[in-house]
Order: structure tokens, then sequence, then C-alpha cells
């Protein structure tokens, strides 16, 4: 059988989580998220990311997260500005439009966006009103293109947005990893106070199901659990998401899983870069975009899974290889092996 | 510690779901709903309900259901028709009206739907194109009071909507209750055959999360997935819902279930009903509504959760219990033992 | 040929608007309601009610300006409470759904809501965050039934919504008829003060297209011109709406038009009364319901047109009978002596 | 004063069209629409367009129209492809999004669709059912930058849309500037014959607003009335659009009107090439775009009215001038004059 490194969602969760959901199952809990699971749960990451304030709700996956965000908080004729990459603009079937609002496209080199990308947005949006007003910016944090925004970068954003009057809005499917990247310098905390609005993402992270939706902007607060209802999102039995990041928040298990992801990949990262293949972006988180010859990448496919994701030439494509907190060694060695034997072929 | 009858949400999901839960965990499976199980336990329920030209797609819950399915099949000018007492008008935020579609309410006696009462609804809808067009019947089996339909009771309205060109949708969060109550002659593949679309609730019944959306309709089946995408429903680890849908499927299990709750709801019933007490209506489901005295209901409050439904007069009010699948015998025994040491009082 | 009664829309517009249109045709002005005549008349409608700070925005028709106000002021999970008679219910093919906002109705005598209407709606939607939160009470003055709030009713009204943290929005199609009505004593100056939105409708009283959205409440003022250019509302010849209203509120026009269909209506009404017919509700505007028999409502409907507005018995029926700016006195004319002929039928 | 090249709606109307309001003000006719005047214009239509089963709707203007085609056409998960260059994208306040579609853009380079613009469009969303599905191929004509299709490109684009199951939509507000270019070989029945939908614009061509929607395909014809009354758009005096465009399509007045505007802005573009002007695109209908010198801008400027519509470096810009229906010959004169007087600084 195939392994595959096509994403990050392929196996089920961490066993501490079927573990709590088999001990708590006969327990009676209130239904709808106030359940006692999902009241710790939101303790525990509030205390992590040093954020009294913080309102924090728990949601089923990532398309459902943004569409949820952002219809909550702008108004009708207000839009989201993404870089071109950005998971609502390629990956959602229209989820955002589908609720009213534009999304409008910037072009960057690493899927990251910089006040010097959103400039010429608001200078091109002056015809009022006669366009849509640009009012969130939405960027992921690992972006998907694997790459990671550092303090500096996260700060100089938060202060253009504010002194716009544009709220900040990071995509946190993958924030785990983003943060505990070794090139990284960027905590929860930080995240928690540079932004608007966040989530900390658990179906990517080993999670059954999950997004911990952070709202710290109080403006953005009141009335967001109307939302979330109306959107089909409140869950019956809460309990289930509540479960699940009570575990993860424990300890370290919510970060130490990402660093297991993000170790996995940069072992093969670096066997590949010892011997000179080249990168489409350089990357130090579960996602890594190698380009390999054809003859190459059709010879892996016999054994393992993953996403041709762009061709380079007529003979070299990159491909997309995702590792995840369940990963084991093994994998990761067969990979590698694999490689060896081909070695001729890179 | 209180026993909850608020609700049949309460506690977690049937062992075997945990089981399977954690014999699957780590196996690499497709995303999105193309794993194993949830092929497999489609093809259950097919079998099930002899109609194998339907098309099933698990949801999370049954507002998520509701509005992906009304949005789905509607055109933007036409609306649902619903019951007064139907879970789309009061308990989803508006969720329908989210996607931009009219609920049309009509008072019924027992929260179930006739010919009768959706002629005068097209009747005083004729005045083209300056009102909405009623294209779609929302009903729930059991209802939101405990009611079923029976056989001849969904026939006359199935042929009612085909002649007037109508859809009818069944909301069957409750649909094993209503299938197995006693009094029913109602079965899966009646309902498979009489309408186009209706769902087969897990949530209420066992599981953790999770509605089959079964199509019947081959016009409304094309391109659904989109819909279940754009709206935030597809699940990344489809697998979640596949296994708990492959265990409730196997055997009679889902059935099984829901006789359980209906035979505990029945058993206090009958006591109640022996004692003279009287009930909002007459449910043969896990939903009952007797009418006790406020002194009666105080004191049971003080050892049980439930809703106090409807108030009847100065002295006297309905409440709402619900049983579970997971409602032990104990738990009936000291509800009615509560009962019995305040008699004097009912 | 038939003259026909059954609306207030069936000429075109008093010419002075005509002259109007004819007289600035040539002149070149600023598009999208920047034009000259806009901003005039928009000053004059300011002085009339005596409210410098509200803000004024030309709108082609009623439908158009009911859901533009609606969406404008409501977030997602906000709804509209309307008497079961509103034109927001019954005759705008679901425009305010289609918005995404659930419209309650509450069933009334006469068209109108009291504060007592409206406390039950606020007490049965308090399970939070399940059900829609009511936000806004939608009024129409003169109502669908041709009734009108006094200033005593609107001022009680008016108090409640502001304790209730609800807006109040006055639809205003036939403002000038119950502002203008006999029994009136609210004025246009009433309204503003009282109103966070209303509008003064055009199109029903000698306008071709038009009606002055005028929005008192400064919360609500904000960015509204971009939900006007959203919704395809924002005319790029204004000017066509900026004359009309320039020359209707001139003097006292748009009154005295109201005041002519009025006193036009209430001919024909007491002469009906004076020979002993009833009235389905009884009314000082350009609407009035007698109640006549299937006989003479045949013979009328060969000279005349006019809606059957409700069977009263085997025998009786009301008719809705409207007056306009424009009703010639010969029309009432031919129409009581029409009666008087049949007159032992009535 | 200054005399204004700002854009085509800075009159009124046509001379005929007032008369003819002015002659039909006292007949009453029926709302909605459903007035004789759009009935006569509406077959004059279609004789002129050799279309007899097509629909035609009057509508009051362009973004109006553009919201209910394309929401009224798509199913929820489709969306429209434009040009970078289409007024759905730049000027409608994302009137498209707030219906719940998506707008694809590709850029052009002169505001014109070919199939293999769309190709990589319908390539690069192929990934099932995550991404939204490309259904309607919105272009105009003449375009946003006055270019035009002649018949061989639209007869490609439109068998291309066929092939690929497109709905191919043609924003016709400056439609009469596109027919009537002297280099253009496409006629109205052609049009007709090659969209599914198109509208002829009034509005920028000698109306006081109104644009008539031609729907051809019969798929999309059923019930479209609902659509145009849900979002607004039903005037209740219909005559009003339905005189102007009965006064428009006698004879030739509709086709005369837009050659006349066709014909000043040749004068003026021809006489800047022949003193050496260079234009950002060549044009051959009522919209020309000169390149500059700063200086000149400036000194035009002080005389007349246009937008500067791009920076072409550190001295040079690139202008918009529209000419009108009603340009007259002095305002050409006076312009080119004002050019020749300045002649050393173009």
């Amino acid at each position: 059988m195939k392994f595959s490194f096509k994403n990050d969602y392929s196996e089920g969760c961490h066993p501490n989580i079927l573990r709590a959901l088999s001990e708590h199952n006969e327990d009676q809990q209130a239904g709808y998220g106030e359940d006692q699971y999902s009241l710790q749960a939101k303790e525990l990451i509030k205390v992590r990311m040093n954020s009294k304030a913080s309102d924090i709700y728990f949601i089923s996956g990532g398309t459902q997260a943004n569409l949820i965000v952002i219809s909550s908080v702008l108004r009708p004729y207000q839009c989201a500005v993404s870089a071109s990459t950005g998971h609502i603009l390629n990956n959602e079937t229209g989820a955002i439009e589908a609720t009213g609002h534009k999304v409008l496209s910037v072009e960057t080199e690493d899927g990251k966006l910089k006040p010097s990308d959103i400039t010429p947005v608001l200078e091109s949006h002056r015809n009022r009103p006669h366009q849509v007003m640009p009012k969130l910016v939405y960027i992921s944090n690992s972006t998907e293109l694997g790459t990671i925004y550092d303090r500096g970068e996260l700060e100089a954003l938060s202060e253009f947005c504010k002194l716009h009057d544009l709220y900040l809005f990071m995509d946190g499917a993958r924030l785990g990893h983003g943060l505990t990247a070794a090139t990284s310098d960027l905590t929860l905390e930080d995240v928690a106070r540079l932004t608007d609005v966040f989530y900390l993402g658990g179906t990517k992270n080993g999670a059954l199901i999950g997004e911990a939706v952070v709202i710290n902007n109080p403006l953005l607060q009141q009335d967001f659990a109307f939302n979330i209802k109306q959107k089909g999102a409140l869950l019956a039995k809460g309990r289930l998401l509540g479960i699940q990041f009570l575990e993860l928040m424990k300890g370290d298990l919510y970060f130490d899983l990402a660093k297991h992801a993000n170790r996995q990949a940069m072992k093969i990262k670096n066997f590949l870069k010892e011997r000179g293949v080249e990168f489409l972006s350089d990357t130090y988180t579960n996602q890594i975009f190698p380009i390999l010859s054809n003859t190459l990448i059709e010879r892996l496919s016999e054994d393992f899974e993953f996403y041709v994701w762009k061709k380079m030439d007529e003979h070299f494509s990159a491909i997309r290889l995702i590792t995840s907190w369940n990963t084991a060694d093994e994998a990761v060695i067969r990979f590698t092996e694999a490689i060896e034997h081909q070695m001729p072929e890179i």
C-alpha cells in the first residue's frame, strides 16, 4: 500500500483524544458548546495566549471558520483582501462570496501579505460608493505555500491595519506548524496581541475535527454565537470539540505534534538539499515543494502519494509533500531510501 | 447530580463507534468523504432503503443539512413551506433566510402537514411575480412535537407534492424514532420512495455528529457536493462521519437504538397515564409532553433536568421529557419513583 | 374605456415635473445623485421636516427602498418585525429574505403595530443564539389597509423601540396620504423625530418614480450610499429623481396631491356610507374597502377596474378602491352615479 | 461653464421621449410593465433583432441588469468570468458577489475576452467540488475601454461557450455605440443569435433610464420576472421605461443617436491623430483615450471636464473623453480649438 504525503488529514487523531472520548462518553453534558470540556479548553487556550478578554468558539473546519468570521465582521459592501494563494480564494468553492462578500486578490511571491501589497489595493478602491470597501486582511500562517510570518512582519502588518482601519484575520489551520517552525520567533501570545481574529487549527494537527476561533477585538465579539448557529456550525454535541481541544492544550501536546510534523518534513528537505535538489519555496514547516525530474516523480508515485504541484519545464516539476503529527520515522526513511535508490534520476 | 431528560444529545456515542474510531485510527484514507468507511456506509444505507439510484452525503448536523438542502434545490424566488412548529422556523437563527429563501409558516395541530394545509398557501401565492413561489414542503418525522407520519399520510403528501410540482423534503433528525414507533407503519424504503430528499439523523441517535442526506430525485443530485463545500460542511476527515454511519448501519443498530429511546419514553408515559396524567400531544416516540402541577414540576426539578414547555393554566404546565439511545432503566425508575413519591401532587 | 381605481400609479406624473424635465433637459449635471436638483430637493425636505442632520437618498421604488434599508441596518442574524399585512411580507417576492433576513409576522386588526403586538415577539425570541434576533420594526403609514398612525401611537411605538434597542422604520410609500388624512395629527416633523429611517413616497403621489429615503439615526447613516450602489439602485441620471422631488417639494405640492387623492376617496366613502354601505376598515386616506353585493360588484366591473379584496360571505365581498393625485371629479361622479343607478343592488 | 466629456449621461434625454411622456401622461395603464408602450416597444425590438422567441424586460440601469441576470441564471456554486476591466468587477460595489456569486477576473489587452482567455480559467477550476464552477462569460460591447467585438470574434466566443456549456452574457450598456462603430460588422440580429442574454442600453444612449434585457436562451426565460421583482427592479410605472424604448426604437433613432456620439468622438480622435497624438487604445466608439502632456491636460481642464485615466510617464497621461448622443458640434469645435491653441504643448 502506498504511503500518502498528500495532506495532513489522512489519519485519525491523537490517541489521547480517543482515550478522553471514551472516558467521558457516559457523562451527561449541556449541548451546543456549554459542556465542561469546552469551557476548560477555552481557559487553557486563554492562559496560553495570555489574553483573558478574548472570546473563543470551536468550529468544525477551516472553510466554515473563514466564512463565519468574514461574514460576521463585514458590512454588506465591505470586502476581504487576500494573497492570490489564499485558501479562501482558491479552495472554498466561493464560500466567502456566497455570504455576499468579494475577496480581492493580491499577487505575492511567497503567499504572505506585506503592507506594501495592500496599499495599492486601498488606492485603487477609492471611488466611493462605486467600489467595494476593503476592510479585512486575510492571512494564513503557515501559508498555503508553507511559509511563515515572523514577529516583525506580523507587527508591521498589524500596525498597518490599525492605521487604515482594517481588521486583521489569521487563518491558523496550520498555526501550530507556523509557530513551531525552527525559524519562527512568533508566539501564540503575539498572534493574540496582533490580530483581531485568528484560529488555532485542530483538524490538521491531531484532532478529528475542530478549529478554535479566537476573537481578540472586543468590537467583533458581540453576538458572534448567532453567526455560528445561523451557518449550521453549532454542534449539538459540542463536547466532541471541547474534549479534543482540552486534550490538545494539555501540556505542550498541540505544539509537540506540530513540531513533529515539521521535523519530519525537514528531514526529507535536508536529505534532498544535500543531494542538490532545489525547492519551489524555502519552507521550514510541514509542507515542502522539491523540484524533481519527471522520471523520478513517476517512480516515486509507484510507492507514495503526493501532489504534482507545478510544472517547471519539460523535464522537471515541483511536488508537494506534507507530513503530519502522525508521520512515522519509517515513512520518512522509506521515502528517502526510495530517492536514494533512484538517485541518478534526481 | 441531576439526570437530564432535556434532550437526546447529552451523552457521547454508542461504544461501537468509539471502538471503530480506535481500530481504524492509523489507517490512511482519502479526505473529504472519499474514505472507504463513507463509501461502505452509503452502500449499507442504499441497500436498507432499496434505492440504489439515490445519492448520499454525510453532514455534521441538522441545521446544516436543512440549509444546504433547501438552498441547493430552490431558485432565488422560491420558498419553503413548513408547519409553524418546524425546526427551520424557530430554532435555526434564520439559517434558511440567510441563504435567501423565505419559509412560509402553516399552523397545525400536531406539527404535521397535510395537503389541506398546503392548498391555501398555494392559493394565496398566485400574484405572480409579486410573491414568492412555494416550491418545497418541509416536514419532520418524528416532528418537533414527537408525532409521526404514517404511510398513508406520507403517500398522500407525496402525491400532492408531485401534482403541484413541489419538492418534498423530510427532516429526519429523529427519523429512527419516527420509523420505530410502535404505531408506525412507515419504513425507510417508503421514505426513500416518497420524498425527494430526506436525512437520517445520527446526532440524536447514538452518533457524535452526523446526518445522512439522501437525495432521491435525480434532478436534485447534480453537483450537490459543491453546495456542501461552499457552506463549509465538507469535513477534511470525512472518515469521522463514515465510520459512525458504518457502525450504526451494521445489523439493526440504528433502529435498535431508536427503539430503545422510544421504549423508555413509553414506560414513563404509561406510568403517568395510569395515574391519570394528561399529555399535550399523544406521542409514541422519544418525546413526551405530560401536563403536571407546577408544585410537582418544581419538586422534580430538584433531581431532574427537563424543559417546561407550555403553561396550561395557573396551576398546571406541560413539560417535555426526552429519552435517548442511552437512557438507562435506572433513570426511568428514578423518575417514576420520584413521581410516585410526590403522587398526591400530580 | 374603463376607469381604473386599481391603484395610484396608473397615470404618468404631475405636469410640473414634465415641465421641469424639459426645461433642464440640456443642462449637463454630475451623475449618481450629485446633480443640483437632487441637492436642492434634499434641502427642501430637510427644512420641511426640521431635521438638518438627517441624510436623504432618492431611490426608484418601494421594494427597493425596503430591501436596501433593512439589509443595510441589520446584522446577518437580526430580523424585522412586521404586521402580517406588511408590504414586505406579501408583495415583494421575498425581497427582504433574499438579502438574508427573516421577517417575523404579527397579526393585527388594522395593519398597525402597537408595543403590545411586539412584546410577545421579543418574549418568544430569547433562546439565544438559536433564534433570530428581532431588531427592526417595520411599519407603513398609511398602511396597506389605508389606516394611519396618529402622533400618540407613533410616539408610544418609538419609545418602545428605543427602550428595547429596536430600530423603527416607516415605509412611507403613501406617507403623503397618511399625513394629510383629515383624522391625522401627525406631521412630517414628527415622523423625522420619531423614526430611525423612513421614506417619503413619490411613485404613488405624482412622480414617475422615486422614494426619498430619510435616515435620522446617525448610526445608520455611515456609508449608506454603498448599499444603494450595490443593490443596483444608484441611477446614473440621478437628475431624474432630483428634478421630481424638487418639483414636488416646492410649496405644498406634495401634500396637496395627497390631499386631493384622499378627498376623492372620501367623497365615494361618504356617498356609500350615506347609503348604508359598510366598510372592511374605517379609513381616511386614498384607499377604501366598501362591502358590496356580488351582483353590484359585477355590474360595476363593466365600467370600472378595481380589486375584489375579500369575500365576506356568499353574497357580499369587500372591494378596494384607490384614488390618486390625478383622479378627476368626473371619475368620482361616474362611479357614484353608477352606484346610484344600481342602488337596489347594494 | 465647463463642458463635460466625463460621461454619456450628463444630460437629460432625447426630446422625442419628453414629448411622448407628455402626450401619454394622462392615459391610465396597467402597472409593472404590462402597459401598452412596453408591449409595443418589445415588439419593435424583437422585429429589429429578428428573434420572436426572445423575452424582453426593461430594467432601470446597468448594475441592476447585471446583478439580476447573473444571479438569476447561476446556481449558488457557479461563477462568472470577466475581463479584468469588466464593469461588474470594478464599478458595481461588489453587486454580483452580494448575490452570492464570485467573478473570476482575466487580464486582457483590450478589454475583450477570447476563447483562449477562458480556457486557462476552466483548466484551473477542475478541483471539484473545492472550487467554484465557471458557468457564465460576461462581456461588454462596446467594452469599458471603448473597443468592440466583430462578428467573427463573437461567433468564436459563442461557439466556445456552447461547447463548454457556458452561458454568454453581453453587457450592452453601450451596445448602440458598439454596433454602429465604423469598423463594426456585427448586427443586433447577430447579438441575439450568438448570446444567451444581453441588454440594449438606454441610459447612455438618449434615455433617462432604462436597459432592455433580452433573454434568448429559452432555458433562462422561465420565471425571470420574479427575479426582477425580488431585486426591487420592477417599476410600478413601467410605462416610464416602455415609452422611452418605444421612442428610441421607432425608425433608427436608437442607432442614429449612437452613431452621432461615435462620430463626434472620431472627429476629435482624427484631429489629434493628424497632430501625432497617440492613444491608449484604438477605438471607434464614443470613448477615446488620447495620451497628452500633463501641461496640456492641465490647460484643457480649465475649460473641460474629463477623467485623467492613466499616468503614462512623468510627463504624459492618457485622458478619457466620452461623447454622447447630445454632444453638439460646437463642443467638439471648442475642444479642438483649445487643443490647436495649445498645440506646442501636445
